[in-house]
């Protein structure tokens, strides 16, 4: 028996005349390259979007093509966010993070036939354009507007998309391997925002009420949903444009009373250095909570921040299959009123699911690991906005299992709360004797060593045990640890064998593009090197 | 181009395993119709579901059956909520208030097979049931007990439905004409719980931390959607049974700390009259908000309830046709701040919709009318969560309009903020002189009157003007007021030709069995009656 329910599609152009028609005056804030902050509203994003679907559909392109972006955080990459998918476009943002050989790739791979970019991102455009399809290059500060003038936003209709026709584009680039393309849809993408806004109590359910300011970039798995989220809630937003250093962030934090804010850990840290060494400059009463996601936050910067200066930290975990958003480390209300000790041990975890995700973990034989928090296994995922596959890369197929979930490549363990705590990624995790050690808990464990400002830890091949740690590690200005003095540090936390037998000092850990340590390279450097400091 | 994500069906068994697996000992707690309190938790609630689904399948119930309820609010009722839609059946809540005549007729119209009955209720039951299909009869008490013993938990498979398949069913209790079947789906289900929980700041979006009771009857439009909310998101549950007064209502607030409650006015009007009479009596400091829905709450018990208890009413609008609910008369937050009586306009009216409800209204030659809070036209909805027609009734196909919008029947006009006004329903308007009068507007104004206990307005023909308005009245014990006194009392708000040029006092105004004023019944007694007080 079939419900007798209207057969109402879940797709983009219902975020843009929501925020047109019911918050139209809430503002969209940004900060210029000159540093100079630029206002508008809802309305003005609304019919600005509806100008850019017009006017591309003007240009020549057909329902489905993709245009790129290849931009910081502002309002016109906002108006991208909603316009090209309202046009039935594909929306692709590109990492402006990225090699050049690997942007030429991705834009050609994705078969990108227009692309929005700022002006100063122009010399990197132009060293690989030539390789790809893109026909028209529309320069945010003059040809962008060049061709929304040609438009009249009253010619917009809703192209009535099926909701499964793609919204957006997002290449993850992985440490190995080619980098692989995600395509969200409209239901996906809007069942994510709507996962996201009833997920949390505290979390990340913004309301009409929040200014938030998104440090995490928009070339980035979706923006992690904020465009989407804000202009269903009606939430005022600041980007940030270029400016991602702590004291410009700080400064746009209390200007436009910025009620909450995302982003990667790097970007917290230089904001803790700030707010350490300017104590009392920046009034951030009116900060609700910082959510951290894209890598795991440093336990020890979550306490420093509740700690010396009263500010939340709210840890939230994905990955670009997974639109990002799959599970927030809030606190339930009975251990929100625990010790501190004890609510920072949860915070530190990767939370639980959101409504409609599914998680479990598997051990390298299949089976399902218990809830004890100290079997690892390979966490595995599913959900409306859970990638299926990656754009045209068959070669890939075998990161879904045969009843059709995804594996995530996260070695975790599973807390008997159901909260995630991810140990290590499949490929990182160093197998030792059969048994398997962390490396991330062995950094994390590391960074907190006054003298350490960084470290990574890989495996390297060993003939007795097949792998054994190695620490790398960026010492503090002036500072110094002999390897037994880290070794001694870490021995009270971990079993003997985890143990690292090597230590290198660098100057620094090679990074990717989104700021996670190359330990690709790492190895390349340290296998085969003679030890400089066991 | 196709999106690449999971097809991921929106059906109910997810919301079934979340709670089991996250929110295990959460409690779901039950006032027995002895008055003492049966308590249980999500795991048992998960696993008895879990039992119930497989049971119904041993009976030899097929896929898409209907299963009826016939019960007040409880744990039990709560399970079928769950395992009858997790089995892959429809559940069918049977409204305890009607006629047997009109049960006979909806249980038959819906094709029941099964039914299960409160045992308090089987009186009801067996005047009707012999006029339906329905083959097997369970009684909370024992026979349902004794089908849960015969069915092992770990024998349940999720059905692996396709979200489209029917979940649900409610009969609108019209005044006019038979009742009419809307049928939910588990998408439009999954849909309107993931809208409710993301919609409102402050509204009805219920954390893991709250503790809800619902007052609303189960057996009303989905029961508001409480029961999937409270288990996707965690909330304690807190079911009053068959004790609804006043006093036990609040008792059972103090007692389990409840944190949030919903039901329609006449309820709340009990619960004002209890606090009036006793001050200091009921320590609810816990309580954020009481959610008013069904029909409007008059201004004025808004107001009591926050000044003279402190208590904050939040109100909804929506229909059985909306699963039901549309929109929430939420405050945005520039009017959180304003003085009392300006947040006192914006709730009470009906508020703005929720994400993905779409809303217009047009007035009789189907023009949009213009937002001013002045120009009355019918109500037009739609939305992933509104019906798109009634079970097998045909002839009701012209309640949508050609271009799939639902016409609500409600006069309404739009405030310039968004906000829904409700003057009417198409059927009460009072039509004069080719103008639009407002029966609802002139009864929250006699209601307001300190004689009046309660107020009718309706429509009589009138060979001049066509219709005139004729006002109904119960007088408070012991009070009184003449009709010109009455007029009086209205003529400052009202434009002259509003006033009601008749007035009748009577002892109680009929009502419908959701608590509607009976109009038709109304009509009927007065229309032709000689004037008892004008």
């Amino acid at each position: 028996m079939k419900g007798l329910m209207m057969d109402y599609q879940l797709t983009l152009p219902t975020f843009l005349r929501r925020a047109e028609t019911y918050f139209p005056d809430k503002q969209i804030v940004t900060r210029l390259p000159d540093r100079s902050f630029h206002r508008y509203t809802y309305r003005d994003l609304g019919r600005r979007s509806r100008q850019l679907a017009v006017a591309l559909q003007k240009l020549g392109l057909e329902r489905g093509d993709r245009v790129a972006t290849l931009c910081w955080n502002h309002y016109q990459h906002n108006e991208c966010y909603l316009g090209i998918p309202c046009g039935g476009f594909v929306l692709h943002t590109l990492n402006l993070r990225l090699h050049p050989a690997d942007l030429a790739y991705i834009a050609s791979h994705a078969g990108d036939r227009a692309v929005v970019v700022d002006r100063a991102l122009l010399p990197l455009l132009e060293q690989f354009r030539g390789e790809t399809p893109i026909e028209h290059v529309l320069v945010v500060e003059d040809s962008y507007e060049e061709l929304l003038a040609t438009a009249d936003p009253d010619e917009w209709r809703d192209p009535e998309l099926d909701e499964n026709e793609a919204a957006a584009m997002c290449y993850t680039s992985g440490t190995t391997g080619r980098p692989k393309g995600v395509v969200y849809s409209h239901r996906s993408t809007v069942l994510h925002t709507l996962g996201v806004a009833s997920g949390a109590p505290l979390g990340l359910a913004l309301s009409e009420e929040d200014v938030f300011l998104p440090v995490v970039p928009m070339f980035h798995a979706n923006a992690w949903g904020y465009p989407y989220l804000a202009a269903m809630m009606g939430a005022n937003l600041v980007y940030p444009g270029p400016h991602l250093d702590g004291e410009s962030l700080l400064d746009a934090f209390v200007q436009e009373r910025v009620t909450w804010t995302a982003g990667v850990p790097t970007i917290w840290l230089g904001i803790l250095a700030q707010l350490d060494a300017n104590p009392g400059k920046w009034d951030l009463s009116h900060m609700k909570g910082m959510l951290i996601g894209g890598s795991a936050p440093p336990r020890a910067m979550i306490d420093a921040f509740k700690q010396r200066h009263g500010l939340n930290v709210v840890h939230g975990w994905g990955m670009t299959e997974t639109s990002p958003v799959a599970s927030v480390s809030d606190l339930p209300g009975d251990l929100r009123h625990a010790d501190w000790e004890k609510q920072l041990d949860y915070i530190s975890l990767q939370g639980l699911p959101l409504p409609f995700v599914e998680l479990r973990a598997r051990d390298s034989e299949g089976k399902d690991v218990p809830w004890d928090d100290r079997t690892m296994g390979e966490l595995e995922i599913r959900g409306p906005w859970v990638a299926s596959g990656y754009y045209e890369t068959p070669e890939q197929a075998d990161r879904w299992t045969e009843d059709g979930w995804f594996k995530t490549g996260d070695i975790v363990t599973l807390h008997p709360d159901g909260f995630i705590h991810i140990q290590d990624r499949t490929k990182d995790v160093i197998k030792s004797g059969g048994e398997w050690i962390s490396s991330v808990e062995l950094e994390n464990a590391l960074m907190g060593h006054p003298a350490v400002a960084e470290a990574a830890v890989i495996g390297i091949p060993d003939e007795k045990w097949f792998e054994r740690p190695l620490g790398v590690v960026v010492m503090r200005p002036g500072q110094s640890a002999s390897p037994e003095e880290l070794r001694e540090f870490l021995a009270p936390n971990f079993a003997k064998w985890w143990l690292p037998d090597r230590f290198e000092v660098v100057e620094a850990i090679p990074k990717t593009g989104v700021g996670k340590f190359k330990k690709t390279e790492l190895r390349e450097m340290f296998v085969d090197a003679p030890a400089q400091a066991t």
